[in-house]
């Protein structure tokens, strides 16, 4: 990286100003601060409410009973914790239900497949079909045929996901679920299935939301465990024909609603302006959903909690929202965008990595409001948290509200090395989450939310990309 | 440990002896060995073989289709790779078929349970049971309760499988599945369901065989996931019956005939007498046995083919012996043990334990071949292989060879730690094999084999334990 002199110059320049600023809270502030980070040190509840949420709800796809349910324990939880304006505000959706599917290779060799339909998928003819394999090494190659290679085939992409700490390798890879379909149908493809969008090496597929394009008949869509990937790129050697035989159930469509289920810690002098910390309350119908997004709605509650029960009254009005249907639609965060865009909000944040320990802090604010954002990062350092750029993005459903509402963000990045091992998988149990790991997180959305609460300087509008 | 002077004097006496001892094996022999242990660094046959039988044949428990496949595919390929007497010998045995099954809780709150039955479980009836679940936290909690508590309810078994580098954590586990279906039936139980016996936190259900005992009437028995046994544990602190409906088909005693695949390497002055290398050719249904036991095949063909290939002329037959049916039944052990029980062996040997590094070496001999053992274990040293005890147990088709026919017995312990994560399940693929430890195995098992066969000692008759 160069820099010019004049450079060096400004550089100098910024760190002498801020030297001599003025401090960017007030000492009472600080001091809640690291109580709060303190209690989290001993606060079980994020953990006890994971628990709660995955062993009598469990999985709760958006529009279904166990939905229903879920909204039903977040808002006594919430309620029973002593939070105010508690309430669940309906959001109208479109539910995608998932039937019977099999599939096995019946050439060269048979072998049974283990696969789950995407979300979203349409379905087979009820007796199945049965196809050739058109083998692509990832979407890109598949994008880039121009034969007819695909016509009247299963397409397969052998699209790898590769790990990383941050959701990296897992956005290079999710747009063969996204878009694979429609690339294939396209093509005139039959059906189209990928190798699991995931780190694992478990026979477990991963689903997720796929979408069509339009003026693009939809075809059935699938993902396949990532061993039985591994064997179809084995069978590819063998430089014969491979078959397989699909059959896969679903009904898409479905008008149903659900609930953003709301709590506050109602402000004082700034009441209507907002921090709004949040997690999504659905979960993918294979799972339980305990990393996706069940520890998200244990951190930003028990963060939350920590300040409720820590009789500090913060200025700005602290807001959890558990956002409806963030798998497959963002349901949610569309109805809140809309309802509440004429709110200030101080930052929209969300928890929605899984369980790992918050190793960095970023934001998307005003340049004005850097010096606060730094001084917070300063109260995060203790818990081995580093200040990233202001280029952060807050998860999901606040990513979408910051985009839409053009409301500044904050972002407690975590650790999410495992996280795509679990994601959108029957194996996303309570098993794979580290209760002491948990507490770090509560931690440190504990001292952000009640810091960027009491800011004299506002953080919005967030600045233009 | 006690060691009086009369020992101490012993054991001087030994080590004397055994300084001015003949060495136990020519030049060349021992030449011929290390030439053996260089080769198998270079050799990709073990991982090769396994490739082709998990992806060619895939599944194969005994008696089925895919079973006749893999005898077909083990004869041509132990054909191919050179050696003498070739064949494959009937064994009559009763199959068990898999059937569908699922279970699901209904109190107190409704989830998915992810199961699997256990070999030779009878069948539910069509329509499902539906019981309350009695909890016993393991086997010996279980034939403790002289209580009418498990009485036409769903008997439930925790018991936890420990990580062990050998397998003494699954041995100390897997009476739960072994005896538990007779223990819950003797008390009036409608079913048996158990923790699965295996070391992961995957939801994958692990699959094995159970028995039942005489004069009691069959029970269908099941092994759920861990993750689903730990929801069941969590369930039990609510204080309120727990709910299962099960339905569970299967069909038992289904007359088959499977096959032991045999392939020799001849002899010349001891021609006679027999080097046995083993392992089994079966597979559970619920995956493509790459660890149990495609590794095992893998490795001692690779090693007999290392021997045959260095064009050394073995004093002593050695012979592969791929049995059939080891997973439910022991029939091929148990009809190679009828047929050869006038022929002696030199010692018996099985690779059946995956396919992590070999890290011990032990013996089943008489006290005289006890110096032979530790040259041999000289050779297998410069492996990271170290010399155990004369109590070793060589796999379960050779350990049941060596207590029914008293023949001695060799152990090349491999490192099991994480065998058993995915034994019997279908995460049982051949991305759970690292190719490079292969070659490790294939090494000792030259080695060990060639070295053996070559003994001017006989090891046997197996010392009385």
């Amino acid at each position: 990286m160069l820099c010019s002199l004049r450079c060096l110059a400004a550089a100098t320049m910024l760190c002498h100003t801020a030297a001599q600023a003025q401090p960017m809270f007030s000492a009472a502030d600080l001091q809640t601060s690291t109580a709060l980070a303190r209690a989290a040190e001993q606060s079980g509840l994020a953990y006890e409410l994971v628990d709660s949420l995955v062993t009598e709800i469990g999985p709760r796809p958006a529009g279904s009973a166990n939905d229903a349910r879920a909204v039903a324990w977040a808002l006594a939880r919430l309620k029973a914790l002593g939070f105010s304006n508690v309430r669940a505000e309906e959001v109208p959706l479109r539910a995608w239900k998932r039937g019977e599917a099999h599939a096995h290779l019946t050439a060269p060799f048979p072998q049974p497949i283990v696969m789950a339909a995407l979300g979203n998928s349409v379905a087979t003819p009820k007796e199945g079909l049965h196809a050739e394999v058109a083998y692509y090494a990832d979407l890109e190659a598949l994008k880039a045929d121009t034969s007819e290679r695909a016509k009247g085939k299963i397409v397969f992409i052998d699209q790898k996901t590769e790990r990383t700490k941050d959701a990296r390798g897992y956005a290079r890879a999710v747009a063969a679920r996204g878009a694979g379909p429609a690339e294939a149908a396209k093509r005139g493809a039959l059906a189209l299935a990928i190798r699991s969008i995931g780190t694992d090496r478990d026979r477990l597929a991963h689903t997720g939301a796929t979408r069509y394009a339009e003026g693009v008949a939809p075809i059935p869509a699938l993902a396949v465990s990532v061993p039985d990937a591994d064997l179809i790129a084995r069978l590819q050697r063998y430089g014969k024909p491979l078959k397989m035989h699909l059959s896969l159930q679903a009904e898409g469509g479905i008008a149903g609603t659900s609930h953003n289920v709301i709590a506050e810690i109602p402000g004082s002098d700034k009441a209507d302006e907002i921090v709004m910390i949040g997690a999504h309350l659905d979960s993918w119908d294979l799972g339980p959903g305990a990393v996706d997004d069940g520890a998200g709605v244990g951190i930003v509650t028990a963060a939350a909690q920590l300040i409720l029960d820590s009789g500090a009254k913060p200025r700005r009005t602290i807001r959890v929202v558990l956002f409806a249907n963030e798998e497959n639609g963002f349901d949610g965060a569309l109805g809140y965008a809309a309802k509440y865009k004429d709110q200030v909000h101080q930052f929209v944040g969300e928890s929605d990595l899984g369980a790992g320990l918050v190793y960095r802090f970023q934001s998307r604010v005003r340049p004005e409001a850097l010096p606060v954002v730094r001084a917070i990062a300063e109260q995060l350092a203790p818990l081995n948290i580093a200040l990233g750029s202001n280029e952060g993005t807050p998860g999901p459903d606040a990513g979408l509200l910051m985009r839409r509402n053009a409301w500044p963000a904050l972002e407690l990045s975590q650790d999410g090395s495992d996280y795509f091992d679990w994601h959108h998988t029957a194996n996303d149990t309570l098993d794979k989450i580290d209760p002491l790991k948990l507490r770090q997180n509560v931690g440190a959305w504990a001292v952000m939310s009640w810091l960027a609460a009491q800011s004299h300087i506002s953080f919005g509008p967030m600045p233009k990309p």
